[in-house]
């Protein structure tokens, strides 16, 4: 099973739901980078289960562990790890499971690919894995926004078809998103979103929804086509967030329906900067998978959580029909946890990108990077 | 710029709109498989320009070339390079844009991350960089269909607002896509869309839509979780096709707004075959990451096509304030001619996914296997 | 700092002299592999420090401890991880080397390249890293012989200008190698090359010298040409060994001296097997890149280790002009810890090599692998 | 067949010895820089047969074309293709090696390992191969000489037992290397190695020889531990040049015998420059896998031409044995034609550490990139 994420700034993950430990190993780090070890965990803090009264009620602190990389408080160049153990874990909850596939989760599709696999917590497929990704992230997240001043946002735009109305006045800060538990800055329908997720639990079942980004202070020149363009490495990183099933940036699916004389952003000159920007952002920031200057917006599609614990009908590997009704702690709707697992997810491919572009480019790096 | 596609079934390309030639080297191929040029050539006819009276006028016959890997018919396990020639290059059309960025094109994006960069017929941006694909992609199709069986299709689901009436009967091959100019089996809305099509180039504009594709007989375990689970390698490998803003798996966007016990997709077990199966299909044959042994369903969403003929306000590389009324020749519409290039992107991933998948459990590979 | 190994069998490594801990991750396995941590740790007690009277005298008992990827015995086709701490780490001897570059080491290199690094112990240049690598030979090694039976042996081949007379009679397993200290499984000379290496030692300075190894069992057709050829691919993985210099296949430097005739291994068929073999193996048991099946034999150059006790002209990084006498523990003489790293360095080639031929030719692994 | 080197700057080759053309395709390359095709051209002129009296006669001008990744004579950042024909093949040579297998060559293990392979002139393992890697490497040459000012020279050091006496006065260009068709800068000698090279000639017979390089003004800081340290990857670079068997650094194997005191290189400040230097070049200008900034010194080892023209036993692929007399054309010596390719070989490791470096380090690349 591969693991690695990135070019330069690569990261390798590993760890099950009920192993010891999850942890992540990061190479291409620049060295002297002084790391702020308590934003990182503030990151985890904000992933982490049961941390709201709407979260699945395991109990992790998620206290994360230098392992490497790090010498008197500086990066030194070297491969970075990072550890966080596993607490909580009630294996003997999952013996049951040892030979039913529960339905629309990985535990049938790790069987017919592995042979052998972890029937306890998920395993691999897990969402514990994401520890590692956003411990990461959140390093990257460190080093754009000391070089070039990016600020990346994420939030819940929907749950069920509750839908968010912010259409121009993007959040400016994590802070707005973290000033209620369902992390949707427009308050007012975060409350029915909230009262949405209770419902869902105290019924057994459980709900999907939608999580936007953006991107702010995203010079021109970021993103490597062909393959490797801006939309193509996000996607990427979104679509391989547990739960995740589709991805659309700018104008999107929407966008299609539309011609081109009225999609089209057209360009000008910003008199302050003498910057080329464009006056609508149909786009989101991203032409020929490159960054344009302007806001990268993104949005993400989540399923609904497959654990519920309503009785289903599904299989064992015998294989033979049988039903099931999961135990265990499972979050009602995934979204309020998605929201940093999606910035870190772009501060990866960002921070990748960024280095690629160093690598090739040094007068470009001259002219964006922060004093 | 690096243009390379995949971890063991390697592709690497070359090539920009005006040059010589475009180009693609395949690394990873099995020795001994009997290719046919024949079946290549034509998934470039079905990509190439002046196709029908609903693409661009540029007159390319798109003649494939192999210059290494085969040697009396069969593959000999080198890498396998394919060469297209460049013949209706009209690159004197493209003087007047030297200093001028068409609006929501790559121009303004590759100056700004490369500084020199070619201004004629988009140079690399250009969607002549995906006959490279189409022509790698062509030969992983052969291989998956000897071996495994899959057979992939795609169509035009939408154009502009008018979509495809395809619910459940999903064609059955790509003739019956290729029926009609447009690639929509639907035959009455393909009519309207047509004429939609000749709308808009009619008065210089062009429209967007999406395409829809199936992936059938793929045998449960391709995909590969965490990073390169098959959502995100298909998503990565559309996002990255020009045009393309968006993409989604199975229920996709809409099924975010179900709940867990409605969204989630029962096992049952096959009688005839005694193979596990799902009664629905909302994951859209991908689980954890890895194809569960369903039809896999993906869509995409293609922006309209940024060049049109009609006067737009933009910039040049002064930076000044300029109008621009493109020439030369374009697709009022992307869609009929995505049709292949969606299908070559996914047979890619498959491939990668089928032999990375080989590599690790030679016993799946004796189960599979077609005799 | 890269720190990975592999394509398909891929190593990651972290861990510096003087941190918590060292350690490994490797993606690329097959499931349902059951592991033998104790022949794990048994690899790694024969590299760890302290082991005989000729090593450093740091106390390390280099215990591994298992985080991820093995699930009730078996792997479970998850990324692997390996941690060992380091406990016997006295930082404070290495306080006054903060400034002072040691004349050999990577103290200026690494000062050069990252700016900001450990001063301690050697930080991530330190021969401690290689435990990683022995721990993911060890499991290489366990899958390759029961896969293939490959056996894999190395031993030191000279000390200083003692070398060790095998030239046909092949030690047969690492025991033979094991029964003296210093791993030559020529028991006279070992005697004379364990009275130089307590020579130099008493001195307060060290000694180079040569290892050789032998693989096999390994069946034609590992190795991929062009660039990854056997003998690329394994002279990598020995001249990534902390000291070493130099490496040759079969007659090696001597074999340049020879004309073609001399030279050339004649064919002929091997009557009991039918198999094709050949006369002499002056190609090293590697052909145009690739294994056919003749014995690998190899031999690489370590120099003297670099750290000494005698007093040494060196500079700081002011610059200015100093002496340094290094106090802390080292091995007079890296050559018999050397052995067990070769070997693992050896494994992981030929892990990797086997799990891309296996992607690409299914019908060889029918016929090679072992009942 | 894996055909790809390097991380940043990756180059993917293509091409059978007896099929069209042989290829490049580079990826990574920085845009805007002025490519001097002449120079490209001469790198191959110095590579291809028929040169001198002493090469093979086969007749090839090996033109280099340009495919792609330039416009108006500078890089585009996108994908560079550079393809040399192949002209005077003459394949019905080779129809009675059908089924025999040449000693020493790569045609039995090709058929281990592929199954179905090209009989003609080697295929892909013939020397053509490498013309590829000189027009590569011709153009990180470029590169680097103006960024940093690297110039790296290789020539013959031996030819059979006749050694050049070239110890400490390197010679300072190519030019001087190429005073003589063997490539020799110590011209007495160079007369013994010709002589030698023309009697194995005539008697059908081959001999083989050394290569020695040297890298001056490689500035400190290029190489990356723990893998990819300079001295592995130079080595696996010179090791998949065919025929290679052997590469040292520095003292190498004879430095293998010294103690540490004796061998250890030490500090100095150079009072012009204030430049941290060392005395001595035992290290060969690496320490701890990075250049310090001394002259890089190599040598490689090249076996005897396993081409010819004497009758030898051998088998076919039945398997019988038979006797085989090789016709064709072929080199009596492959060291003349071996010193272009190392020396791109090494440039293209340089070229990627190079990159590497300036991705992960900007203020290195300000402090040491020339005016």
């Amino acid at each position: 099973m591969p693991s690695t994420w990135g070019k330069i700034f690569k990261v390798t993950t590993f760890g099950e739901s009920h192993g010891i430990s999850v942890g992540v190993v990061i190479e291409g780090i620049p060295a002297g980078f002084p790391v702020d070890m308590e934003k990182i965990q503030k990151e985890l803090d904000r992933r982490k289960p049961g941390q709201s009264s709407i979260t699945t009620s395991r109990q992790e602190s998620d206290q994360v562990k230098i392992v490497s990389g790090i010498f008197e408080g500086k990066t030194i160049g070297t491969s970075l790890a990072m550890i966080v153990d596993n607490k909580d874990h009630r294996s003997e909850d999952y013996e049951k499971l040892r030979h039913v596939f529960r339905p629309s989760h990985a535990d049938y599709t790790y069987h017919a690919k592995y042979g052998h696999r972890s029937h306890v917590g998920g395993g691999r497929a897990s969402v514990r894995e994401t520890i590692a990704r956003v411990a990461a992230g959140a390093l990257a997240k460190q080093i754009l926004e000391q070089e070039l001043g990016i600020v990346t946002i994420a939030w819940v735009d929907s749950v069920g078809d509750i839908f968010a109305n912010i259409t121009q006045n993007f959040p400016n800060s994590i802070e707005e998103v973290d000033q209620n538990i369902v992390r949707c800055p427009d308050s007012k329908m975060a409350e029915l979103m909230e009262e949405r997720i209770r419902e869902v639990r105290k019924s057994g079942d459980s709900i999907g929804g939608t999580v936007r980004a953006v991107c702010k202070n995203v010079p021109p020149g970021l993103g490597d086509p062909v393959y490797d363009k801006l939309e193509a490495d996000i996607g990427k990183a979104l679509l391989s967030i547990p739960a995740c099933k589709g991805v659309e940036f700018g104008s999107g699916f929407e966008g299609t329906k539309l011609t081109g004389s009225a999609h089209n952003d057209e360009f000008y000159v910003e008199k302050e900067t003498n910057q080329i920007r464009t006056k609508t952002n149909r786009s989101g920031g991203i032409q020929g998978g490159i960054s344009n200057g302007e806001t990268i917006m993104v949005r993400a599609a989540f399923k609904p959580t497959a654990t519920i614990s309503q009785e289903q009908a599904t299989v064992n590997d015998t294989p033979e029909e049988v039903t099931t009704k999961v135990g265990g702690r499972h979050d009602p709707c995934v979204l309020p946890r998605a929201v940093p697992i999606v910035e870190a997810a772009i501060h990866l491919v960002l921070m990748d990108a960024y280095l690629y572009q160093r690598a090739l480019n040094p007068s470009w790096h001259q002219k964006w990077k922060k004093e």
